[in-house]
């Protein structure tokens, strides 16, 4: 069955009354004080078609979501090897901010979606773009189609406050050899992708290329090639929901990636692309009512990788 | 494109040459003695075709594979949340028989398919069934269709004299209240499904309920629902195939099951079932000609999960 | 100054108000019931002079204090290299029953006062004595002077209904080659010796060895070197208190092994052995007012190693 | 017996022969370039005799064994729960430089000489004195009696081009509130510490406040209290030699700190101080020909704690 408005509006209505069971993102005031009611969803099919319910149009923080964009431009720029001896593809079974593993393991990051991989990931950008701040926001910009798209400077601004622990992470790869630039202004490019403002339909179309073999359906230009899409529907299926890959694999079945903010974005590769925004969180930090509906969207349209 | 005949023997032969780049697994003499040669492929298509190249015929020790079909009988007898209470789903980020991670999430094990919690689907099994073993010994006769399948009682005997490390994990288990019966019959029935001797032929005919939503190809019976098919797909393909589920996911794109003995079953959902053989093992204990096998088969014919 | 009968019993009463801000063990019924009021200290100098306050006489069960004496034991059997390669001498840095770091250090326990190195030290016994738990029995009451000392059969059988934490501490061991024998048994004596009877002034004379150069105040016999009774003292100022080894050399300042039976046995070498009894307990599982009566007893008399 | 300058000279010619067996620290070219064949010792007694032998008069980096001045700064500065509920007192049973207890135990270091430890002590300096590197200097240089006593710059900017490690663990701290300054500032003091340049006699005349119950022997002025005194002889006793705090207490059996400059200075409470220098490390980072000298004259002298 193709999804429909009428589907994603009986989720919505279905998905509303979990609010209130989880707990929105309080470490910074910007995160804290965005309404827990507020519930979206967007589906952009490889036909082109978007369809909506709820506050798929509203702009909110899109956080860790932006690691996967990340990832893609330095897919974009550098070799395969470039990348992957810098950080790993495993599942890390960890908090994404942890960095016993990464002391364990030499300061190398098991995958780009916890921090220190992600960290790795704006490390290389910073080695090779003259401005990689702006080079991202001309990318999702352009991707999206909407050109309003900005940084939200006091988030991002309040994320420096409270970076020690990922200072503490890229001067422990640093002492690793694996980190190459000045922390800071890596760190602050870092947070200003975190900061990105994105609403459910931006992301739905941003991400288009990953449910149609790299080719964004809005823009038509590819952006990655076939083979390049796989494997990163493949690393966002295994390490993309923080410590909670393999629950939203079981429930969801689809190659994801969340934030804090209470976004994430699912992909049905050679089908559609899909953007759930719920801001209250479940234990592993992946928006609760945004998961279920994602949940319940899998079991309507009987549509999962699986 | 579908796999043909042709496709697969020129696998087979293009693989060859990494024989010799892998190691056996040497724990035991009676898998140490398998010669480093082996190789064979079998694909089973949900029509009921069965392709095959090499060594595609030859018992060998399905090892850790059995996790799959162990859990798939818990499945089958337990509700979710018995199960699921008892052990996670999440991958471990650490060696297969690690007890650190055990120690520190208090006897519940991450996933069913690192030892411990296999070794819990084995209690559980050991609880609710008056001979798992013959049990399972039917189960996997039936599905196959071969009736010669038997347990390798030298296998068996071998890894019960080097049981210590899985028993210090079931002891540590029931020191939290997550095991319940005898630590010696568990152990020696989960070290029997181990020793399940089965070809290639034999694995692919029996996993293929994975392939085609809960329902085995070969006997047209139900082994389980369209949803626990979903849900134990994606369980492998997050969990599957030990600290190296990532890279597979990178590489191949299919939900998999591995075994130190060097085989490997791999799902195309809705359209067919893979297994490969290989004993020399690469640095995640996973067969290293064998996942370079169905990398290339998944390339050639097109078909992953992404 | 020289303790006196006075001191102590000042003393006494003055750490009294402290009970009922510990916690009594309570893992197994046999230790949870014995009354959290009873309050004893014993002082045996080097003259042979016993002084005493409270319930010092009266027995209790001496738990992890018996480590020091099959520790002991062990010095008298083998070389030194035999045991210090099986067990280091290194404080631990963890709780007494991880197996965390007996992993990561490949199964040679830190120090032999952790229940791990004293299943070492148990296991040592086991292949050199014929019939260790007498030996052992015969051992504490030739030196204390006490034949009625025995075994409190409950204590044990309960210990050995509560095993699986230590089982699985022994086969871990058994997995790396570092333990010889068969489990069962070998925790049998182990928490036999756990489950010794003794009173604070059995205690302070079997320990007083340790405090006159090896050689037994009470029967005059030499039991280990002076070199070897240096040796013994340094790893218990730095590994006889649990984890909180740091605390209690910073605030009594003498060498000591503690039981969560209450339990505490302090040197001063050169001049006396103390042992006091108070079965609650604080968070590192060191008897609470014992600790503090130490603490009072080396500020008033004036002596500690430091 | 009393040590003198023929025992002196006897065990330097004794343990002479080990040079050859360590390792010089190289991870700073200014200590990797000091001469491995530098072995000095000096004996400073209560009553005011200086005992040398071999390399005693010269200078060289002390690294480590500034974190016991430190600490004696931070002591006659702030109450003890002022420091005490920002650093532990337990040995650590890690290496000096790991974060994974750091961020397991919430930004708490567990003693104040593994890194994590002494760097909350310089914070603690940095929050309380106006110019603490002048302080420590003019300190060190009152209780030696040599004004001669200077940091040396190459070492303290070297430590600076390799101070990622440090930085993360501090950043670290800084996440669980655990640390008030700024980082470089605070690192850089810290390294300046390290970097004090000191010879065998210097080193044993400023410690004898720990030998003399915290009145300093050469200047007679009192630095701390008795108790203090004890405590920190304690702290020293089970947290002094990094990771090897047990064997050294097995093998010497004196409070002391070790730095990785090849120095270690020892205490004999009530009778001395000594200090002894030789490049080449252990294991465990300790002078390997120092700890072997040490031991060879608490044996010859029949002096120790214990």
């Amino acid at each position: 069955m193709k999804p429909t408005k009428q589907i994603l509006s009986t989720i919505i209505s279905e998905v509303k009354p979990l609010i209130g069971q989880g707990k929105v993102a309080d470490y910074i005031p910007a995160l804290a004080n965005v309404a827990n009611s507020k519930l979206g969803i967007a589906v952009y099919t490889n036909d082109g078609e978007v369809i909506t319910a709820g506050d798929a149009d509203e702009a909110f923080s899109i956080q860790s979501i932006s690691k996967a964009l990340s990832l893609t431009l330095a897919m974009m720029l550098y070799k395969p090897e470039e990348i992957w001896q810098r950080v790993g593809k495993e599942p890390s079974g960890q908090a994404f901010n942890s960095l016993i593993q990464l002391e364990m393991e030499h300061g190398i990051p098991r995958n780009p979606f916890i921090n220190a991989g992600a960290i790795v990931v704006a490390d290389l950008l910073q080695s090779r773009l003259s401005a990689p701040r702006q080079r991202l926001l001309e990318f999702v910009r352009g991707l999206s189609g909407d050109s309003h798209i900005v940084y939200d400077k006091v988030v991002a601004a309040s994320e420096m406050m409270h970076s020690d622990r990922n200072a503490a992470i890229a001067y422990l790869m640093r002492s690793f050899g694996n980190f190459n630039n000045e922390v800071i202004p890596v760190l602050n490019n870092y947070f200003h992708a975190c900061a990105l403002k994105m609403s459910c339909v931006d992301l739905a179309k941003t991400f288009s290329y990953l449910a149609n073999k790299g080719q964004s359906v809005h823009t038509k230009k590819q952006i990655i090639t076939p083979t390049q899409t796989k494997q990163l529907n493949a690393l966002l299926a295994t390490c993309g929901l923080y410590d909670g890959a393999g629950e939203f694999a079981y429930r969801v079945g689809m190659p994801g990636k969340s934030g804090v903010g209470g976004g994430i974005v699912a992909i049905v590769p050679g089908e559609m692309t899909i953007a759930v925004w719920s801001p209250e969180l479940d234990k592993s930090g992946n928006s609760l009512a945004g998961t279920r509906a994602l949940e319940m969207l899998s079991e309507r349209i009987g549509r999962s990788i699986f």
